[in-house]
């Protein structure tokens, strides 16, 4: 990625101005909502409402265009109707604008191919950078900047999302929002792509430190083996998750009218991505479950995970998607068993799942996680906990043993409602909490492959082979 | 099934009066966590708590034995150490008790097997029906009985569940209390099934008409013929979900030690569960969410499923999902499609999926219910929607079109919480919500397994095959 670029990119996801073409008065309309986000939401940079029926909106001083601004402006955020978009995208251009975002729609995926052709040639010759159009905008948290009109993260986290479904962040935001989770730093939806691609974005944000995981909702690629190409570089030192949609023949067909997008051949996605080192997700909780994760935790040494449960039936479920997503349920150590059987109850099956039964006591999950953790033959932890008396003092001791041996640790607490005090104690703590017992199955699974192949390529690495 | 065994189940689920054997004045203790849960829940005929230390437990007279009691007791809660549980049997069998619910622990699971037999031995003998032991008791919400130490529920359904963990029917009434929402009528937590097994209990309530969807969460079978067998007639008139425990290796060591089962090959269960027209769920979440369209639904008349929609991606990935779990997207009729084209939008999507896009007006989502409702090519609909101005409008209108048309429906409605009115609506309706489209697809395609199954079934009927 050229220097350039990289300034550019920057101007897009961390402006120190923003103009917002077709910002409205109108409170339903888009145009206002945006122009609304970006104040309230806090954007300390200069922002430039431009619309010519107005002198001011939202108490801002309002401009006829932008070329009566006399300061350079970084990014502009275009909320026009679709037959006034080529003109403000020319005057973008003349304006030297580095960023825009397209928000209106009515281009490829209503068959008007040739327009978006038109504003991708302005981009590749002037180097402005172009995302959409017919998206739902840039989240960008820690510049404060939600030149969005979707629902907003109460809380901001590490994940990077990219999707070509803006209806599909709002739907994740309204998730993350409802359990109180941090989720996403920055969320990118570039609808219909007619400039910047998943690739461009992904390559930017390699190199910082806050994001933890890449999450991608992608219909559609026009440059694949880019794609496939950054990706392979990107996934050595930052996960990505990939939802294809469009996967089957009707999905496909949706995709065309939805973002334009020619869906392809799942078998050469699922080849490539699985080549690039990407995780694959099978649904949208998957995807969420995987990235809030990878966004805490950190690849296991190995795949050898322990189950430990007061909960006998969802205890035997646990084992039985372990197997089912491929884990490897760890043998524990004579010593482990020896030592655990010496200080459970009789009653308690020391085996792996190891089920502490009914209505444990602190003390007992204490004992059980302290072996259970040191255990050399135990890479990763599942638990499966709940309800218990003492449940507070539990979680601290689950987050007590995961700091002191490092080892990727997953819950599902048991509990009616995803406030409790157990819950964020874990959260806080870096320990993703699950609703079931398959969502914690999933998500490490996901931990795991990324693991092995990240030891792969390293031997690969070292042998020379890259 | 014998009438005197219809007899005995029937004070066995609707008891007119019940002893508890081992109730307590301690808080903490399981025997007073069931008497209370029995007093304080309304169960309106006679308790008798039974503890020869006392002389009243929570304000009831309280007997030293139960051969104390003058009067016939139909039902014997068993809450003792487990060494005296089998003296106490013989007395239950003395007194003419003609069931009881043994919830203490430390037989089969524990390697105690010969007690076990024995107790099965005299309920043989004595036609005195016994679950348990090592369960959580029975939850029969029409009897307002609450021989049970787990949480309860804060609403009542439709649904019989059978359970080899009363850890995982916690668990889920947890999660249905958290949604508000009714699920369960009865619930049986059968432990180690020393007497009775699934097989009676899907007998006995298989002619109860207040009872939509029979769901078994099961470890091991002892008489796994006999449960086919029976299971092979009540499939005829109700839908059996079974969440089958044990299937990995690990998973069924644990069944060895959590309830003494046998879990046995997965392949011949699945088989027999096949031919017996048994529902197989894939995790606790699939079994929930099958059951709750069971419970509210009714076979459609074919697999051809329509899919509406205001949300872009989600829709792809809904029809992604349709095709993965073997639904069939309908092509509309042209008539369908021609009357959507001139009603609806022209950057509407006027295919399978539909696609309202953006932010439609309720008016938009009335003319596609309409046409696709009343579209022969469609036997049932996935609608995935919201975040809408006027949901609760396009909510009514779902509930107009499903109960003209009476074609099963299942929607996703995608909401920061449950409790919105939109999702009261449709749940008070009969129509299941669902947090994700995976949710929705998963369930709908059960149901239309079951409707084939049922043709099936009634193909070879008429042929004379049975």
């Amino acid at each position: 990625m050229t220097d350039r670029s990289i300034d550019t990119l920057k101007a897009l996801f961390s402006p120190s101005s923003v103009a917002v073409i077709g910002a409205s008065k109108e409170k339903g309309k888009l145009g206002h909502i945006i122009l609304s986000n970006i104040i309230k939401r806090g954007f300390s940079g200069k922002i430039y409402p431009i619309n010519p029926k107005y002198d001011e909106i939202l108490g801002l001083k309002t401009y006829k265009s932008l070329l009566e601004i006399k300061n350079k402006v970084d990014l502009a955020v275009i909320v026009v109707p679709s037959k006034a978009v080529l003109g403000v995208v020319k005057e973008c251009q003349k304006a030297e604008i580095k960023g825009t975002i397209i928000i209106s729609a009515g281009f490829g995926e209503a068959g008007a191919h040739n327009v978006e052709g038109e504003i991708s040639e302005i981009a590749k010759n002037s180097g402005m950078k172009v995302i959409g159009p017919n998206c739902q905008g840039v989240i960008s948290s820690r510049s404060k900047l939600f030149a969005w009109f979707g629902p907003i993260p109460k809380r901001n986290g590490n994940v990077l999302f990219i999707t070509q479904s803006g209806a599909l962040a709002g739907m994740i935001i309204g998730w993350a929002n409802h359990r109180n989770l941090p989720l996403f730093d920055t969320v990118v939806s570039v609808g219909n792509k007619c400039d910047i691609e998943e690739a461009e974005i992904i390559e930017y944000f390699s190199s910082d430190p806050h994001i933890k995981a890449i999450m991608i909702y992608l219909e559609g690629l026009k440059d694949g083996r880019r794609f496939i190409e950054v990706a392979t570089r990107v996934t050595r030192v930052k996960p990505i998750i990939v939802l294809k949609g469009g996967k089957s023949r009707a999905g496909a067909r949706a995709t065309m009218s939805h973002t334009g997008s020619l869906a392809g051949s799942d078998r050469i996605y699922a080849a490539a991505f699985k080549q690039a080192g990407i995780i694959r997700a099978e649904s949208i909780r998957n995807m969420i479950n995987t990235a809030r994760i990878f966004a805490k935790q950190f690849p296991p040494k190995g795949g050898k995970v322990a189950i430990i449960t007061n909960l006998g039936g969802p205890g035997v479920i646990t084992a039985d998607m372990c197997e089912k997503y491929g884990l490897n349920i760890s043998k524990f150590s004579d010593e482990t068993v020896l030592k655990l059987k010496e200080k459970l109850p009789s009653y308690c099956t020391v085996s792996n799942p190891l089920d502490l039964t009914g209505d444990p006591d602190p003390t007992r999950y204490k004992i059980a996680l302290k072996e259970v953790y040191s255990d050399k033959e135990v890479d990763c932890v599942i638990i499966v906990a709940g309800p218990l008396v003492g449940g507070e003092v539990v979680a601290n001791f689950i987050v007590d043993f995961f700091n002191k041996y490092k080892k990727p640790t997953a819950v599902c607490w048991v509990t009616e409602n995803h406030e409790t005090k157990e819950v964020k104690i874990l959260e806080e703590s870096g320990i993703p909490t699950y609703e079931m017992p398959e969502d914690a199955v999933k998500s490490m699974a996901a931990l795991v492959t990324y693991a092995e192949y990240l030891q792969k390529e390293s031997i690969r690495k070292s042998r020379g082979n890259l």
